[in-house]
């Protein structure tokens, strides 16, 4: 605390990412990371990138980036939107769509950066129950609010909402924008970008971080009617009219023409989260059904804050939330086949099978 | 407009970026850039680090980089913050150290972004008249005020505030943040970074983009008290906790490790500004006295709006504004000798000598 802090400073509570220990080397399966590298056209086009134009600012519209991504999903241009990681897309969207005096609609268990974004601009929401098997109701969302925020598949729960139950929300929903959050979406779920040219209050998020495998790059994109697109400009221009340096654009250029590498490394994630989840329900987890790249499972007989540190200590990584509801769960990023062997076999010394 | 717009959406004005123009090959002189490329160890860096580990997020905290930055300038690595341009860090200044009752300072002219900040976050502000001359005068800050925000060197004025003058405002603001703009310091000022173990109200702000040719890495630096940088955090935190790719870090780093290239290329951008500055004052222009990379002129015998037009003609791209007080003068970027004598024989005949 210090005195030259406004209120809003001293007021927030921030987010706080999942953890990075440096003490050694871990099998990371906590941050929901991909286990295979970005496409070598990626690296190759950044290297290209590193060069002497780097003293020139980079083109504020991202056009090229923009005109590549609107190409592979068949949406124009101006439907387009891109930014510093999808968490700078969403710290913009709670401004652009929401006002302070209405509440803003989103899941009690979801990524927790939501609340905070409200918290930064000072707007009100709340948050509604998922049922006990952390199911997302469509008709909860069809009451009166300032704006809903859907993740899908949900993190960390992994629950996935199909495109029919998202429609009931969109069709209930004509006067808010409807955020839906997909950054997990290419792992077998089906993105709602097919509904954005008869919706134009939906605004479908996705990420590079995840399926891209360049949580390194920072990339993120958003799609909607051109209005939103516009909305979003405005406050982005209002904040840091150039949020991509040119190596992230480059290199975001290239993922997008990598699709085979996409397709390949994105199947061998969805093969091993299957075989993932099929071993620890052979060794007694309750495993949610799974549309991302990680699981989230419970043991009835070990609690889960215990295997968390077990894990730790055998040099693995998972990710626990000591929150109510949640806290007899774990987050479990799918890696390689190997560090989910090596996973598995952990689990079964601890569980002592 | 649009139905799905906030109310602040609507009422925004956003920040207009200088001109990319893609129509042909201009001699750039417009947006400030470095006309020398980024170090050879910089471009090396960001060719190292364009590797595999791209598919893991970046340090959040920058710990690196920060220790970097606070070995260089004989500070704390908890003096040090670092954003995604120095844009994007006074985007964090506004709603970190500014109440929206209060009353931010800053110069009548002076860089446009400064009140699209305010505006983002509802903040109210006065704007201080410069005088005559461009002077920026310390004695109108010691009134009382909500923040302060002293860009030096001004832009685009270029105009220099001295040390001493500084102090002035420090030591008469010690309840409020003094924020010091120093985008363009490295270009003959003196830093206010010597003041930070003085002054906790202090923020020194700085860039990457300008003296150490960087502008397409988006890298921007904050220096002040531990309680300034713990507060910049906590608004990051509440924004986007990975605001710098793994590519800018690396090459961040590096620039600050090739301290004679930097020397090298700052010292002869001096030396082009001065043989600029009298040449331009030869041909009539009045030039205010610099020690950024840039001048503001203005000829009596030559509208500044037509000069303009004319140099663009002639594939020469200067900036100019057409604002009240400054619609008289262009602003122009110090280029390479090159390209300043291909300028300076453009005016010659522009302007019939």
């Amino acid at each position: 605390m210090s005195k030259y802090w406004s209120n809003l400073t001293a007021n927030l509570q921030p987010y706080i990412p999942g953890e990075q220990p440096k003490d050694q080397k871990y099998i990371k399966l906590n941050t929901n990371e991909n286990p295979y590298p970005p496409s070598p056209r990626v690296i190759e086009a950044i290297k290209q990138a590193a060069n002497d134009d780097l003293r020139l600012y980079p083109d504020p519209t991202c056009q090229q980036l923009c005109d590549t991504i609107a190409q592979y999903y068949g949406l124009r241009s101006n439907q387009v939107f891109v930014g510093n990681g999808s968490d700078e897309i969403l710290a913009f969207v709670f401004p652009a769509f929401f006002n302070p005096s209405q509440k803003i609609l989103f899941p009690d268990i979801t990524y927790s950066f939501y609340p905070v974004y409200a918290q930064l601009y000072g707007q009100t929401y709340e948050t509604v129950a998922v049922d006990e098997a952390f199911n997302i109701h469509a008709e909860h969302y069809c009451v009166p609010n300032g704006g809903i925020v859907i993740p899908n598949p949900n993190a960390p729960t992994a629950e996935y909402m199909t495109l029919p139950a998202l429609r009931t929300i969109l069709d209930a929903n004509r006067d808010q924008v409807v955020v839906v959050d997909e950054a997990y979406i290419d792992f077998g779920g089906q993105s709602a970008i097919t509904y954005i040219n008869e919706y134009p209050n939906l605004l479908v998020v996705q990420t590079l971080s995840k399926s891209r495998s360049l949580a390194g790059l920072r990339v993120g994109m958003a799609y909607g009617h051109e209005d939103l697109i516009e909305g979003l400009n405005r406050i982005k221009n209002s904040f840091n009219s150039y949020t991509l340096d040119r190596l992230a654009l480059a290199g975001a250029i290239a993922a997008f023409e990598d699709e085979a590498y996409f397709e390949e490394t994105t199947a061998k994630v969805i093969a091993t989260r299957e075989w993932s989840v099929n071993h620890l329900r052979e060794l007694g987890f309750h495993v949610i059904e799974s549309k991302a790249n990680f699981v989230f499972a419970s043991h009835p007989q070990a609690l889960a804050a215990d295997l968390f540190k077990q894990l730790k200590e055998k040099g693995i990584l998972v990710r626990y939330f000591n929150k109510p509801r949640i806290d007899q769960f774990l987050r479990i990023s799918i890696g390689t086949d190997e560090e989910m062997e090596a996973l598995i076999s952990a689990l079964h010394s601890l569980l002592g099978k």
